[in-house]
């Protein structure tokens, strides 16, 4: 029955999906941002301040860092990133964050995951001043998420939650699926998606939520899919969303980077989702990169500012 | 054609629903916690204590609270009420809460919702200290069950993942729908079942997870609904899941608890569930009463063993 319904769509489907610009939406939340810590700095206020703290070598991980600085210089934030090698301590890096902690003149700490194996990562997110802590790792700020109360929340998950807001994406009731449940990233998209958007944190969607993950069978996967009307994928397997999974019409948000090498020995960047083939059959549909990638560093700008508001009126 | 194969199965169906008779576990659970609380006290322990703070005369409330301290006594916790009227104000309750906080000879603390307009429950939760915690509504508690860290769970929640477990229903790469999305039941059963089973809570149920709550539209729910393996309800809603509704063989868990009136006059505890048609179609099935209920005053009595031996680890 379904695949019938969405062969006779797909005769008709002459219009591509609408592309949702994560890249124009990120310039755009990124001028608000810098326009609203120039004001902040005008009334008298110190900049916002973000220290970036990375340990060991990982090529993809010196890059993430980098494009956070660059992006919270060019907003008005003063930034430093703070480097050690792989072989640094834990204890060592829980008493730079303590000094971090203890230091007014710092708004915002990040500490650029993953860490080397010898660091219990759970243990330094938890080492964090919640309120410092631009990435929403901390217990108190996961606790605080999943009760709806306003917090710092995880910059991707915010990404996600701020796209479908700001392209006005419809979520009240509708059917949306989460793949994914990394504690960073699917647990609190899932969360935001399916919580009252009437709570105190604002964040809610009201939608119907379906979280499917690496144990969910191919053949159900499918099956949810094909009834979303909104499909959220975050596993970094590349392709797992294909065309005739998809409801014709619904919006794909990809969260989705994996780094791969085609024919010709290049490698690029891709998603999730089998973009040539979804964008035929979807509503909406975030590229990558250019979709979620860039979002993800605006909402840490507007995290880094939120903490820096937040810390002064301590 | 999913309504085809339904008829054709009650057709020959001719046996009734398993019933997961929550009373007689809870009943096993407790005689379980009752031998742990004697060897403990015989390891040269004093009995594990908890007091449960009633403010107001809501009758319901104060019947909850009897059970609890009933089977509380019954296992061995040294327990007591404390009770306030309604005017009692939040600064005072804060200040008993804070005394118990520091009292060494207390265990676990459980103030009894909801609590009068007048306070703010949130504020209240939070006030506890996580480790005396025993409902588990704390903020620090929370964000530890979303990371799936070991913590103390909502009892209700917890009931009914252990009734999963004892019940030996298969939970992984199974369709699951929550109906509710409450932060004290709904929210943290969907966060169990869908969670990862190796983690460290050892509460992960590996399940395909869908989220309904009151924003669901009705059709929806039902689709979801029969395409459940199993389906966990707790919105207070009598009859909201009925025959058709329900896949042959899935098994139902009844988190529903509302007091009816009935022609007669009589008044009587029904769940969510039209249990007379729905028994003929399920798998197995939660009555009410006698099955969620009794099980969540049993994992109370467990949450309070474990409070009181984490303390003196400490």
């Amino acid at each position: 029955m379904r695949s019938h319904t969405y062969n006779e769509s797909l005769g008709t489907a002459r219009i591509m999906a609408r592309i949702l610009d994560g890249k124009a939406l990120a310039k755009e939340i990124k001028d608000e941002v810098k326009i609203e810590i120039n004001n902040w700095i005008r009334n008298g206020n110190p900049a916002p301040t973000l220290r970036c703290i990375i340990v060991g070598e990982d090529p993809a991980s010196h890059t993430y860092v980098r494009n956070k600085i660059q992006a919270a210089r060019e907003v008005g934030i003063e930034a430093e990133t703070i480097r050690y090698d792989a072989n640094l301590t834990e204890e060592a890096l829980m008493s730079i964050i303590d000094s971090l902690n203890k230091d007014k003149n710092i708004n915002g700490i990040l500490v650029q995951l993953p860490l080397p194996n010898s660091i219990d990562e759970r243990r330094v997110c938890n080492a964090l001043a919640p309120e410092k802590d631009v990435d929403g790792f901390h217990i108190t700020n996961v606790g605080q998420l999943c009760l709806d109360m306003p917090t710092i929340v995880p910059a991707t998950a915010l990404a996600v939650v701020e796209m479908l807001r700001r392209f006005k994406i419809d979520t009240f009731g509708r059917n949306t699926v989460v793949i994914g449940r990394s504690k960073n990233v699917g647990m609190p998209i899932a969360m935001m998606l399916h919580s009252d958007g009437r709570h105190d944190s604002g964040l809610g969607m009201d939608s119907t939520v379906t979280i499917c993950h690496r144990h969910t069978p191919a053949d159900q996967l499918e099956f949810y899919c094909r009834h979303a009307d909104i499909i959220v994928s975050a596993t970094g397997l590349p392709k797992l969303i294909k065309a005739d999974m998809v409801k014709p019409g619904a919006t794909i948000i990809d969260v989705g980077i994996t780094r791969v090498t085609d024919e010709s020995g290049k490698t690029k960047l891709v998603g999730d989702v089998d973009y040539d083939e979804v964008v035929k059959v979807a509503g909406a549909i975030t590229p990558v990169p250019g979709g979620v990638g860039p979002m993800t560093v605006a909402m840490l700008m507007k995290n880094t500012l939120q903490a820096a508001q937040h810390n002064s009126f301590k």
